[in-house]
């Protein structure tokens, strides 16, 4: 099957972890994508030098401030990345940005479960829905090109896979299982524009999430998810992969 | 097998639709539990006079002001259920209280999101923790007792029976979905303290919320989410049925 050219994206959480990997390796790619957008919470601070430092010696890479948990920082964003793309769509948006929460019903708050559906959830929902028009447009310039939407889901997320020795972590686990669903409910919705929606697991991997711990580095991790993206097809449309391609259960 | 005595029971959103009719059933039952805890959101408006009404014809029911939205009250709730069972535990909580959100994408906000998953699964997670003691009690009081929590889920929760023809709630259906990993979430952290918890899809039933075309009556389903409830056993822990006890898909 023949890849689609990926000609702009945008990456949520693009300042660390997985996201600065991925525009990392698409800056690197060879065929670059023409605008390589890169959403990044607070882009003056400390935490966001290695993305900064990255975009200097690319021109296609474009630093957006964007907080996830804020609609009107959503908006901003969403504003900004029109301006800059121009008549060009967007093709792709991943839906990277998340944080994790642990912890058993004795340590759960209703603030943890909230603050993790804001940020997991009702983030890249509310991005995808103020992106929709842009992202049209590229699903409409060329019948070659499609335009996707990739949340950022774990393994953690899947109900049929919890077993006796799953932990508990109530927030994440709740927050991304929801995720799944507003993949679904995008799948259904998005699919007459030319829009595919999927919910995506990168592996346990070496970020500041996963931990030292995880057998995956952020290198093998992106190399697998942007090889998974290159060969999505109408029929990936509201699925769950993992980095590898392979097809979780819900 | 055997059913289990239900000695005390607590329903959230008792003062109409199925909460009402659960009371309702288990009230005039052939042996009706000693303690029969209605939460009711404001028992003083009209919208409680039902449920008031009913109060005044059994005795084991007692109303408690209860709006799940506001931990606070799941936490007097609790303290006040716990008085009234005096040293006997609790032994069946059904998380009842549920509101319905419609709305494609172009509606969707992030509020009607985070009402949602407010009021449909921190809501009924806080409660349930908060009442872990008390139902810790019932499940160690007697060896054929169990104590178990139901959430109300809903069949528009199943990832895999999403289609085509499914509309896009988004704000519903991803709380809804999320409500199913808590359920997977407590059975499994609940298990070893001989509680069970489960999610039920009551059917499509004619309430304010199923509307006037559901195919159901409140009396039927919850005369149905009663015999499943009855029949419940330690191997139902963690499973997604609906009112006629069949086992509904993630
Ligand atoms: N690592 C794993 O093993 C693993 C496994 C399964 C799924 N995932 C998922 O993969 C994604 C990336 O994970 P990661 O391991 O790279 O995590 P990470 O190292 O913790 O990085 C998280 C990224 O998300 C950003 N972020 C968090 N909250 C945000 C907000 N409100 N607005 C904007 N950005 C925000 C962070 O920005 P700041 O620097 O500003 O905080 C950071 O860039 C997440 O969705 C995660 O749930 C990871
Ligand atoms: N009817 C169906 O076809 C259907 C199908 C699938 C699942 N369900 C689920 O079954 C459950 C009961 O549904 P229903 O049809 O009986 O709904 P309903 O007729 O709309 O009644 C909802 C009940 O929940 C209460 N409630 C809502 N928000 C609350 C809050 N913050 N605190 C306390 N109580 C609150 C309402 O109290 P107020 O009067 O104070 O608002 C009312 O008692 C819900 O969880 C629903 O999602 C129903």
């Amino acid at each position: 099957m023949q890849s689609w050219a990926l000609s702009s994206v945008l990456v949520t959480g693009a300042n660390r972890g997985l996201g600065l990997e991925l525009v990392h390796q698409l800056a690197r790619a060879e065929r670059p994508p023409r605008y390589l957008l890169a959403g990044c919470r607070d882009p003056q601070s400390t935490r966001a030098q290695d993305l900064m430092n990255l975009a200097k010696s690319f021109s296609n890479i474009k630093v957006l401030k964007l907080d996830v948990d804020d609609f009107g920082s959503i908006q901003e964003c969403a504003a900004q990345a029109e301006k800059i793309l121009e008549n060009n769509g967007l093709n792709l948006l991943i839906n990277n940005a998340g944080a994790s929460y642990s912890g058993a019903l004795n340590e759960i708050t209703p603030e943890s479960m909230m603050n993790s559906y804001r940020t997991n959830v009702v983030g890249p929902m509310m991005l995808t829905k103020v992106l929709l028009p842009t992202l049209q447009k590229a699903a409409c310039l060329n019948d070659e090109f499609k335009a996707a939407v990739i949340n950022m889901s774990s393994i953690m997320a899947s109900l049929e896979l919890f077993n006796d020795k799953s932990g508990t972590a109530y927030a994440y686990r709740a927050s991304k299982t929801a995720l799944n669903m507003v993949t679904k409910c995008l799948a259904n919705e998005l699919k007459p524009h030319g829009i595919i929606s999927v919910s995506l697991h990168p592996g346990w991997v070496q970020t500041d999430m996963g931990g030292e711990k995880a057998p995956l580095t952020k290198e093998e991790s992106v190399r697998g998810i942007l090889q998974v993206v290159s060969k999505l097809s109408a029929k990936d449309n509201g699925s769950f992969l993992d980095w590898k391609g392979q097809h979780l259960p819900w």
